[in-house]
C-alpha cells in the first residue's frame, strides 16, 4: 500500500515541502554568491533568476524582494555565528581555549557565503527596522566574544587586557578575510582561520 | 605701487589659484563625508552640491564626475597612508617601535574622512583601471607593514611570526574602526588607535 503511494504521480506533502525547501535554498545560495561577487547594489534579482534558469517572479515567490533576500542571507550568516558562540559558551576548558575555538569558527564562517555577506553588508542598504535588528544581533556575537575574554582573564588563561578593545581588534582581524579571501585560493578557510587566530591571540611581542 | 595692486578689484593669479584650491578642497571634503555617511551608491553629487550651496556643474568643474570624485577621495587617503609608511621606514628605533608608530598613524587615518573612504570603498564600484591602481597602492602599504614586521623579527624586537598573516591580522584589526568609529563619540581617534595597537601587538596570551 505504501509502495503504491510512493509510485503515485502526485507528490506527497512531505515531498512537496522538501522540494520547496530545496528550491528556496538554491535561490538563496545563488543570491548570496551574486551579492558577494558584485556587491549588493550592482547585483540584480534578474541575474539571480537567470543564473538558476528561472523567472524573477519565482525568486519573489520563494524569498520576496531584493531587500528581503538580503535580510535572509544576512540572518543565515548571523545564525551560524550565534550557534558557534553558543557552542563556545557551553564548552569545557579554559577561557582561552574556548575563545580560540570560537574565533577559528568565527573566521571560517566569515569566509563562507553567508558570513561573508554579513560582513560585506553595510547598514545603509537596509531598511531602518532591518538595520536595527542586524545591529542587535551583531552585538550579541560581540557580547559572546567579550564574555569569553572576561572568563579567560578570570581563570588566568588570558592576559589582563582592555576587553572592549580586544573584542574590536579580534573582530576586525577576523572579519577582514571576508574582503580578501579568495575561495579558489590555495589555502583552506580552516587553515587561514587558525593562522590568523594564532597571530592575533599570540601578538607580536617577543616572549621573555 | 604694490599696495595699489593689492587693492585692485582684480585678483592676482596667486589669489585665484589659492581660491580655486580652497573651493576644490571644500568640494572634496563635502563629497567624502557624504560618501562615508550614506555609502557611495546612495550619495549623489546633487546632494554634495546642495550641501555647499552650489550647482552640480560646479562639482564637475572642480573634480569631474562621481567616480572621479571618489577616486580623488581614495587617492587622498592612500597618500596619507603612504606618507605615514615612508616616515616609519625612515625613522630610527627598533622594528617594533617603528611598526607601532606606523600602526597608530594607520589606525588614526582610517578614522579620518579620507582614510575611512579608502576602507569603505569596494573595488566593485571602481572602473577596471581605477580598481587596478587602487589595489596596487594598497599593496604598497601592506608591503611596508610586512617590511617593518620582518625588520622587527630581524632585530629581535618582534616575535617570530607568520609575516603575511600578521600583516593581514594587523590590517583587519586597524581597518575595522573605519566601520564602527563614531567621530562624535567620547574617545579621540589617537586614543582608540593606541589601545587597539597595544592589544593587537601585545596579544591575549599571558606573559610568564
Amino acid at each position: 500500500m505504501s509502495k503504491q503511494l510512493a509510485a503515485s504521480p502526485f507528490r506527497s506533502r512531505e515531498e512537496r515541502n522538501r522540494e520547496r525547501e530545496e528550491k528556496r535554498e538554491a535561490v538563496l545560495l545563488a543570491a548570496v554568491r551574486l551579492f558577494n561577487a558584485r556587491g549588493y547594489h550592482a547585483a540584480s534579482l534578474d541575474d539571480v533568476a537567470a543564473s538558476l534558469g528561472v523567472s524573477k517572479p519565482t525568486i519573489y515567490h520563494y524569498l520576496g524582494n531584493k531587500e528581503q533576500v538580503l535580510v535572509e542571507c544576512v540572518n543565515r550568516g548571523l545564525e551560524m555565528l550565534r550557534a558557534a558562540a553558543d557552542d563556545a559558551m557551553q564548552a569545557q576548558g579554559s577561557g582561552f581555549d574556548r575563545l580560540r575555538a570560537f574565533l577559528c569558527r568565527y573566521a571560517e564562517i566569515n569566509m563562507d557565503d553567508f558570513g561573508r555577506c554579513v560582513i560585506r553588508t553595510s547598514e545603509e542598504v537596509l531598511s531602518m527596522d532591518s538595520a536595527t535588528r542586524f545591529r542587535a544581533r551583531k552585538r550579541e556575537i560581540d557580547a559572546a566574544v567579550r564574555d569569553l575574554i572576561a572568563q579567560g582573564m578570570a581563570d588566568g588563561s588570558i592576559a589582563p587586557v582592555d576587553v572592549r578593545f580586544a573584542s574590536f581588534a579580534l573582530a576586525g582581524a577576523l572579519n577582514w578575510p571576508a574582503r580578501w579571501h579568495d575561495p579558489d585560493g590555495p589555502l583552506a578557510p580552516e587553515e587561514i582561520a587558525e593562522r590568523l587566530v594564532d597571530v592575533v591571540m599570540g601578538g607580536l611581542t617577543p616572549r621573555a
